[in-house]
């Protein structure tokens, strides 16, 4: 099934808003050339097909004489829609009976179910949106933390592809000319300065660049810092991590009617999300320097961006931590050294493990918790990241860019090297078909197969 | 706390729409006389306190330069509004991050977050609804079948209050000539013609008769048929139970973006619900002629409305069975008589078991299923059920119809009987008194509290 294809004038219809018995309106969503008058032949209160767009009015649903809601129905008229199209909402009491007789109804009057973001598709489709605009809107809605939030957000609103298409658009311009020369090949004449290209290819290059490199901190700040909590058995690990999951949940502002879904094993600080990887298994029986479960502890270490080492001073000597602590460094991966039970400690005991550095916590008395975070969120180097810099999160993105850089080497090596412009041109091409993909300016029926069935239906 | 002492002008916010993962867009609803101004402090775009009613504006909400969402919202100038108050709807992406943010924006620019109901509460004490439209209000948004539904929305469109009233009204004018007369007492005057006075009390009481009738109906219409599925074990009760949920389960019409929460042991036939009564522990191991378990049996079957008595005529001789029956009839509750596993039966063996007048099924091949549907309909004789009348469906407005009731023969007693007029102007102010408090022409805080804290928020 192609999503592509469904640019028909096709009039849609789905619930927009969350289904479930705690609310009190709901939305059904409609769009098509014949939103307006499908949605006017079940509704009775003024004529909707001569009211202006944005406007509300009220008014009943019904079927016969029979009355299954009184709503509130707002009108879009096309283009100034989400979809572009005529676009009807119609607020209707959140009963699952009534949502489902409002939309049998409509699909009764000529309308029919909308597939898997398809209204963004056709937002997308008739130019209101870019495609990674499009994608955005996903993003947004998934966003749980002011750092995904503001990525979403941005990405939105524009963000890189609005600076991708100015440069594919002075590549465009290079290509034009590059084609030129190709009719006039047996004069041998260059309208393409290759200079000026050179710079420019150079100019993209860098800028891609950074996008690509963006990736890793912008995945990260949108799915989460993945991080472990490692140590021996009984160091504290459970409860160092419930003393930080704990503190998080009640600082959730309790907010009339919003209930935020039970995120286990993350928290967020300073609306970065670090998110712990499940050692339930390490936590519970495996040794680290114990030969038998250092391979799986190992692998489950190697997935973190950051591991957070517990000791417990009471049970470890010195010797033994400074062991750990290499069997940890091996591995390569950032790591902060922490002394649980520190308030079991003496001075002098402090003194000696003060050696490591590390940071004395009690995870049980909730001491240092608040250091840890700090430490947590320096460690990973996000606490300065301006997420107003342009950021790439998604892998479809950062894979089209990689495909324009390679293009892009190609294209330099053959302006350095004794390469036809029919070549030179093939790979400037290629070059802007891969920054296209981005923008959705090239598009397959596959691509945005992929790309929308992700979405929910009413988006 | 009381609910009825909101009715200050405090500004009102809360999510209107289900919370939940699976929308694309949610709701936030604000009301109160600073509902326009607040909204328009963390809006930016048009000014929306320069805009008409019933108009939608897009823009964004941003605290400081931070962008929150784009968003549309909807503007609703008092008193055109549910509750009567200016009230706002935003519609932001349905991501309870952007939710969080937007709601907390708003109760820091002056917003305080609703209580449960209390949109509805502002629309009772404003005068857009009475109280027993304000209570169809949250049956309109439970309801689940098609009885449910037409019984809450005749109710919220003014039922059966609109009749209380004009009756009411008759009454408060007699009312008000027997305590004229208190006035010329001395003088022995009548102004209220007691002729008149009896039929208007008897014509009230008959409306009121009718109406406390119509309860039982009603409740079942609403909440559904109790039943009970008996019988011996291994008779087939759960296949049967299977039997009726599988069907209906596979007619649950398939609409995209509405999902239905799961409801075990019910079945809707033609608009009527059929509740079935755990009988977990009488299925699986209770005999009901065993004395043993004849006690709790028939507990359990006493709350049924009706009984679905399940015979396996390959296990249990028609002398048994009829025995059965005869318990069965003692508890003077409608019964069917089936005769399962009918598949496996000769036919002499089937003239045999018709003497019983029984309905043949087999419940493992789907057989006869249809004709016990019909049969369900017949007995609880809803099938034909005119939902369009008057129907009393509320446990408090029964309760206060009956006091009515009382005082309403009190009334009657003394217009009969040499009862001073002071006496009867007291019934009658008591008849009032609990007719208006259906409408809510008589409330008190306690009643009101009782009442909207059953409501969700955001209602």
């Amino acid at each position: 099934m192609s999503t592509a294809g469904l640019i028909s004038q096709d009039t849609i219809v789905a619930l927009a808003t969350s289904s479930g018995s705690n609310g009190a309106i709901a939305v059904i969503r409609v769009s098509g050339s014949e939103a307006i008058r499908i949605t006017n032949a079940i509704f009775k209160g003024k004529d909707l097909t001569q009211q202006p767009s944005h406007t509300i009015h009220f008014g009943t649903i019904r079927e016969g004489e029979d009355i299954i809601d009184e709503v509130l129905v707002s009108l879009f008229i096309g283009p100034n829609s989400y979809t572009k199209e005529n676009s009807v909402e119609i607020s209707t009491h959140n009963s699952t009976y009534i949502i489902e007789r409002v939309v049998s109804l409509l699909i009764k009057k000529g309308a029919r179910a909308a597939k898997a973001g398809e209204f963004t598709l056709r937002a997308f489709l008739n130019g209101g949106l870019d495609l990674s605009q499009a994608e955005a809107v996903a993003d947004l809605i998934a966003s749980n933390s002011a750092a995904s939030h503001q990525i979403a957000m941005q990405q939105m609103r524009g963000g890189f592809s609005n600076q991708l298409k100015k440069l594919r658009e002075d590549l465009v311009h290079f290509a034009s000319l590059i084609e030129l020369e190709l009719d006039f090949s047996e004069e041998d004449v260059e309208f393409a300065n290759r200079d000026q290209l050179k710079n420019l290819i150079q100019q993209i290059y860098t800028v891609i660049n950074k996008l690509v490199s963006s990736f890793e901190q912008g995945n990260v700040l949108k799915n989460g810092v993945p991080i472990v909590i490692a140590g021996k058995p009984n160091v504290g690990k459970s409860t160092l991590l419930n003393a930080l999951l704990n503190e998080e949940r009640a600082i959730v502002s309790e907010i009339a009617g919003t209930t935020r879904d039970t995120i286990e094993d993350e928290i967020n600080i300073h609306g970065v999300t670090f998110r712990f990887i499940d050692t339930a298994g390490i936590r519970e029986t495996t040794d680290i320097i114990e030969a038998k479960g250092v391979e799986r502890t190992r692998e489950k270490m190697k997935q973190a961006r950051l591991i957070v080492y517990l000791f417990d001073p009471t049970q470890d000597q010195i010797t033994n931590v400074w062991i750990q602590i290499e069997e940890v460094k091996s591995l390569g991966i950032p790591f902060i050294t922490i002394i649980n039970k520190a308030d079991l400690l003496s001075e002098p005991q402090k003194v000696e493990f003060n050696i490591l550095n590390p940071l004395f916590i009690s995870a049980k008395e909730q001491q240092g918790i608040e250091k840890l975070k700090d430490e947590l969120l320096n460690q990973v180097n996000l606490a300065n990241i301006n997420t107003d810099d342009v950021m790439v999160t998604n892998i479809r993105h950062v894979e089209a860019l990689q495909k324009t850089q390679q293009s892009l080497e190609k294209v330099l090596y053959g302006i350095e090297n004794p390469v036809t412009s029919d070549f030179l041109a093939m790979d400037i091409r290629q070059a802007l078909h891969h920054l296209g993909e981005i923008t959705g300016a090239v598009t397959t029926d596959d691509l945005l197969d992929n790309i929308f069935s992700k979405f929910c239906i009413g988006k």
